[in-house]
């Protein structure tokens, strides 16, 4: 038995700033130019430094480990599709949200996965799987 | 024209230090236990802390950016399979190689993107779609 | 009227590290030796770096901005006592109980505010006071 | 014996950044909106993100560790009044003098612990004890 149901939904928000994506940039060793070089950046294709993909995501797997599932589940994959950028400043909203259960024996899960901008713009549209505890009837 | 051939690749490797997943729980809000509570970690499915799957990715962004196919490529899509945990201290290697030239006018890519531990386990699989510069002939 | 209970509680938990001690240091300038000097920490009264004191209370104030009262309280006063050190590794527990409603019309409350460590030991007590939403009868 | 006198003083000085705040939220979990998304801060109370309390309470700490009484010094306890925000590039200044002196055998002195801000506010008031080293005569 699991205690979660079809549409249950959870989100987290945040302003993305400079420190983050330097941080991100500096445990990942991404230092693409689109995030961390301002002249080259403001040339280009955004016209600014942008927040990696990824660490974008990060806030996604924020709420999958804080909120729902939360505590306890595992993480088995995870789909993403960058809509559109994340610039340094921007407030972004994941949210997570209970569309299937694949295996209910085995607490097996699939959730939607969406983050947008203050501006209610998707900029990553995606899904998740993840397995939580099963607790015995 | 694109410069891109079927399988070429590149790789980066990392040993993912404790700070690094102390830092992307930091900038992401994923405070869950597993990565930093040692005490709930070690009696975990586990047995200690492990790197966020996201962070780990982290790895393959790097690569798409850094090396192939490098400046100017735009990130469109990532699936991410979480086969392994990446524990702290574990050294990984992420490889992404072209293996579909989906659209050679527009310079869409899609790249196998894997990341191996030290025991030459794969912890993550999955693939990318990325679109790169396309130079008029 | 407000919609918290005497005795409510709520708390979080987290092994301290390295970094975050390190981190702290440098977002405060508090770089006594015995924070960040193995050298002369090892032969200090402590044996080895400890976290700081004002870092460990950040645990008390994450648990009352994300947790009780969470979003909407204003912190008015916290009052620490430093009862034992934290080392770099312990994982320790921050717990907030209210204790008391000072004024009900203006929902101001007092919480106990605890540290413990991994050993049940207390590391820090002392009080809060906050300042929550009223909400019109 | 003591080498501390009452009415000795000393201070600090710092303008808190974004990236203080947000190492600092990324250290202690406090996620808390009012620290790390601008817009709903700018609907709140205070019209824009501001600094943690005990973030600031850090500036205390460092003079105290740094400066007066400075290495050798055990932080006893801390109180602390959060009169005003500190927001996101205000420059304060932490100021410690000593006012009492409670046991001069075990060298336990009382401090008043002052923060203000670049407009001579104050933001934070309160007191700390301390335990200094007592030299034999």
């Amino acid at each position: 038995m699991i205690k979660y149901n079809i549409s249950d939904s959870a989100s987290m928000s945040k302003t993305f700033s400079e420190s983050d994506v330097y941080l991100f940039a500096g445990i990942t060793g991404d230092f693409n130019s689109v995030h961390i070089n301002s002249e080259v950046a403001k040339r280009g294709i955004f016209g600014e430094r942008i927040a990696h993909g990824i660490l974008v995501s990060g806030l996604i797997s924020a709420v999958i480990g804080m909120k729902l599932p939360g505590e306890g589940s595992i993480y088995m994959e995870q789909d993403l599709k960058f809509l559109k950028p994340v610039k340094i400043g921007d407030t972004v909203t994941a949210t997570v949200r209970i569309v299937e259960i694949i295996n209910e024996a085995k607490g097996i899960l699939k959730l939607d996965t969406i983050v947008r901008n203050q501006n209610e713009e998707t900029v990553i549209d995606g899904y998740a799987v993840v397995k939580v505890p099963v607790v015995k009837e």
